[in-house]
């Protein structure tokens, strides 16, 4: 794992450089089409190109149980991280349905399902068979969690490998919204009922019993929030590990990686803290309802694009993300500059001072 | 005017039942789509159908010059407005790159730009060259306001003929944050300095002489907040006044309309308080920059879905706007329910009382 990360770069600053300069020279106020020039100009940094083709991507699904279910903290049995497996690639869930919608793969991998899996289109890389109940033990060994996130970055690798330009980072597990919150309290400090959420409909006392769960795993386990694979070992899961690797895989690879929701941003979160620069590779989309998300963006220090009120989780906000990274290819690529536009230097000096051309 | 604006009929309440009760069967928790739900059951009320064909689609962009520019409150001189309305048609504007990337078609319509444009794709329905100068006098006369309303929605109607099932409300118009502000101060009675924005360039002074001219118009025109055909003729543009009357098209036609930036909003706000029916033929599409925005939406009443720091105009944010509602056509359409995810009855239960398959 240590040898991937080494290998990650800074971004490119003078291909960064030239974008910016691009940008402002288009026929618009300077920084005006915010977001969408800040995708841009990081594009250009991750691959190195002023332009980019992000038309082949992919959402990554890591599906994995987590033995921490059977103290009652979810609202799903077990059973269904299995179904819904086989259900992404049956092209029925709202993952699947979305990444069609934006042209995107779908890539199901199996890293510790609590079922015998044997799909042609769900990689088996199960590690075993759902994690320990982090109520009462670790959830893994130090050896399974690095296991785990190597899985990932191999992942982008092979994805890269095949021409994907823009991967989105999803998840199915049972119980992984529990593990994500105790990974959160421990890489943060945060209170356990700060990190976990009700969702739209988790009883009162359920939500109770989630937090005594989390505060217990975080007594017992006592994860060192100075070493993330110690965090990820003691109180995650293979698909939070999973996916923290697909983050690293990025930036190793120089491609860009898409959070998704609260499991998604806190993978995001243990990546960032394992690998400071592979932050860089990532891009936030939505903001997730699931109330500790807002907790793991600040702590990473990455903000996202939409606000849909989304929590199906799934990988299911990255294909629309996708959506606003065309949009800033399309920008780079596609606008006219103030020369072509026929507005000359005598105009310009005053529009680059002004705000807006409709002020 | 009001010919049409008696013909709106409410949304389809047994359609939008219907398309809850659908969205509620697919194997997802029930509302974790989010706003991705609200928007397919919106366009289910909107058209009667429970299925929407979104494919053809269109950002209208009114064009228009305004009389306060000799205020010296824009910081773009006027030609640029009859410039970039012949940019929009050539393609390389920001709102012709983005339409283009989502599948939408322009449709530029010259309400009162300050020069003689003779073009095939801009629509000619100039009311006159330019508004008046708000700070001295009336921006048009009550006639010439009805009459830019009535273009918009006579806009929609033969849009809505030619089959676009999906309209963006875009503008064109040195000086036209000015007249919105002064608009939403208008309506709303709201102090000039929180309507008036400086953008991310306009100097101090500047806007401190904006804020001024802004409050000079709303002092000599005496605007009737309680009628919005005078708001707009007083203190409002020719863009102003033609965007409201698309949001009243839409309701007419049963199409819907996004919103984009800071002037569509308040050209919604305007065609709200014309036509209170027509709110809910209305989608926003991303919080503006500008900080009139959130003061117009608020008194709008609805929320933006995408937070991309953006302040074009143009309707350059409607078309990722296009790729949100595509995503909710592909939800209510492509998802499979329960039943075909194999999650029996006996899961069922569970899962609705639950809060998330991930927790």
């Amino acid at each position: 794992m240590q040898k991937f990360i080494s290998q990650i770069k800074p971004l490119d600053c003078s291909v960064m450089a030239k974008a910016q300069a691009r940008l402002d020279g288009l026929v618009k106020p300077p920084g005006s089409l915010g977001k969408l020039e800040e995708i841009a100009v990081a594009l250009a940094g991750i691959s190195g190109r002023l332009h980019y083709d992000a038309s082949k991507r992919c959402v990554v699904i890591m599906s994995s149980d987590n033995g921490v279910v059977e103290e009652g903290v979810a609202s799903a049995p077990q059973a269904v991280t299995h179904m819904m497996t086989l259900n992404f690639v049956r092209g029925i869930t709202g993952a699947s349905v979305l990444a069609k919608q934006f042209g995107a793969d779908l890539i199901v991998i199996d890293v510790g399902v609590n079922a015998d899996i044997d799909h042609p289109h769900v990689k088996n890389k199960k590690i075993r068979k759902s994690t320990w109940n982090i109520a009462k033990r670790e959830s893994m060994t130090r050896g399974e969690a690095e296991h785990a996130v190597l899985i990932g970055i191999e992942a982008v690798i092979e994805a890269a490998n095949n021409g994907y330009a823009l991967i989105g980072a999803g998840e199915m597990g049972i119980g992984n919204t529990t593990t994500s919150s105790a990974v959160l309290c421990a890489l943060t400090g945060i209170p356990a009922e700060q990190s976990a959420g009700k969702g739209a409909g988790l009883k009162e006392e359920a939500y109770r019993r989630k937090i005594e769960v989390i505060e217990t795993a975080l007594k017992h386990n006592e994860p060192d929030p100075d070493d993330p694979i110690d965090v990820l070992a003691k109180v995650g899961g293979f698909d939070i590990a999973a996916m923290a690797g697909l983050y690293i895989g990025g930036a190793v690879m120089r491609v860009p990686v898409i959070i998704d929701g609260f499991i998604s941003m806190v993978a995001a979160l243990a990546a960032a803290r394992l690998a400071p620069a592979a932050k860089s590779y990532m891009l936030a989309s939505h903001k997730s309802f699931e109330q500790g998300f807002d907790h793991a963006a600040v702590a990473l220090g990455i903000e996202p694009c939409l606000q849909l009120n989304m929590r199906l989780g799934e990988g299911s906000g990255c294909p629309i993300m996708f959506a606003v990274i065309d949009a800033a290819c399309a920008v780079m690529r596609d606008m006219g500059t103030f020369e072509q536009a026929n507005i000359g230097d005598e105009y310009l000096d005053e529009i680059k001072e002004g705000d807006n051309f409709s002020v």
